[in-house]
């Protein structure tokens, strides 16, 4: 096991950022990463501009291990993710031959028509290797660092799975919980303080279940399990001073969902 | 009404990079700018990190007429998004007077103590004013064009709402939307690209509902509403030429959710 690597996600698409459609891949990322022991460091959301994505592309590959793109790559006029991420690596966009004979034999073997616009989701930027899947004909890319999959939360999980080999696995995070209803943050928040400052390690996060006064989760991170322990122990001991008794939740990252 | 506003959100937390949480804040203000004519043009998640934070604030502040911040101003050790904005213009934190005394009412009121961590969360960048909440005693801040709000929803978008009269309005954004189940997106991808490049001040979006083969819901959003309804004319049209009888969904964008 090694260091944590780090990763981006880039979420394209103006219906994200409209309100008109709830982003989901998101979260799923986030976990899958953390399962695997790699840092989900930074998302962010542009809207279907070639300039935004590659700027945002640009500033992601070159600070971060690897970097997820989600959306914009199917067979309409607006599907220009292709087109940005190339223009961003400054190569130019062909017909994958690989791509197109996937395409191809997916559509031919339904009885369809292999069309232009079909043929479409076989342009890739030049030097890019194919993230195959099999609920599309229409292949991701991976092209350096960067992972250019499907927007539909459904193809994009196939497509995060089927680059699992290419995504090389770190330490592992280990999380504790506890939660003590009713026992408002800002009670807890010097015992909070005082364990965080004396258990190097282990990261301490405080999450109010709705404002200060329904209560509050802690969460203990560390990529060693013990010292995850004693830190929520000492958070489930602080919560008891103060009268409320903690429900504590023991799991990995990898157990969460 | 004036030409667009534009806004991004700065979602601040471990907890959302992880996987631990899914934000709900994002969509939320998405809807609630639309509705208003403002156009939420990009969105970034950090982890609790003053660089992170800092960097990308003064990114987004300099480029969009209004930034939103969610999360990480509560009263424990991990709530460190006010030093890093007062970090990034530059200012000092202070303990503003007024949330001093909003804090110290609404914790006296209710027969408890104002502790020191409860009295963090009158702690403001310098020159920040602030955004009211009935929820919880701890008011948000605003300074020059930033909004800086609390992660947990429920209190987020009562924050949202008490910036109403901050907020220019501009053109709303006008949605139709027609749904063909079972017409694969690329049958009905050169139809609209035609439809796209006739129509100038129309934008057409085409969403597959899952693959390519589910179907596709198309959208045209337009500031003006008979361009709107031509363009989705045009569509359904279109998909009826090709054997699929559409679902007209016809909604402003403040009709939605």
């Amino acid at each position: 096991m090694t260091k944590q690597k780090t990763a981006a996600i880039l979420a394209i698409g103006d219906e994200l950022l409209s309100g008109r459609t709830q982003d989901a891949n998101m979260h799923y990322l986030a976990g899958w990463l953390t399962e695997r022991g790699v840092a989900l460091k930074e998302a962010r959301f542009v809207t279907d501009d070639m300039d935004d994505i590659g700027a945002a592309l640009n500033a992601l590959r070159g600070r971060y291990d690897y970097v997820f793109t989600s959306g914009g790559i199917g067979p309409t006029h607006d599907d220009i993710t292709v087109d940005a991420i190339a223009k961003a690596f400054g190569v130019p966009v062909i017909i994958h031959p690989t791509a197109r004979k996937m395409i191809e034999k997916f559509y031919t073997a339904q009885g369809k028509e292999v069309t232009e616009a079909r043929m479409r989701m076989a342009r890739t930027p030049e030097g890019a290797k194919l993230i195959v899947n099999k609920l599309s004909g229409a292949p991701g890319v991976c092209i350096d660092n960067v992972f250019v999959m499907a927007g539909v939360p459904g193809i994009f999980r196939v497509m995060v799975n089927a680059v699992e080999d290419e995504i090389e696995r770190g330490e592992v995070i280990h999380s504790r919980a506890a939660t003590a209803y009713c026992l408002p943050e800002s009670v807890i928040s010097d015992p909070l303080r005082d364990i965080q400052t004396a258990l190097k390690g282990v990261s301490i996060g405080s999450y109010p279940i709705d404002g200060d006064d329904k209560g509050v989760t802690v969460v203990a991170r560390s990529a060693d399990a013990t010292l995850a322990e004693k830190a929520i122990d000492a958070v489930a001991a602080a919560m008891r001073a103060k009268g409320f008794e903690p429900e504590m939740e023991d799991r990995k990252e990898s157990e969460k969902k």
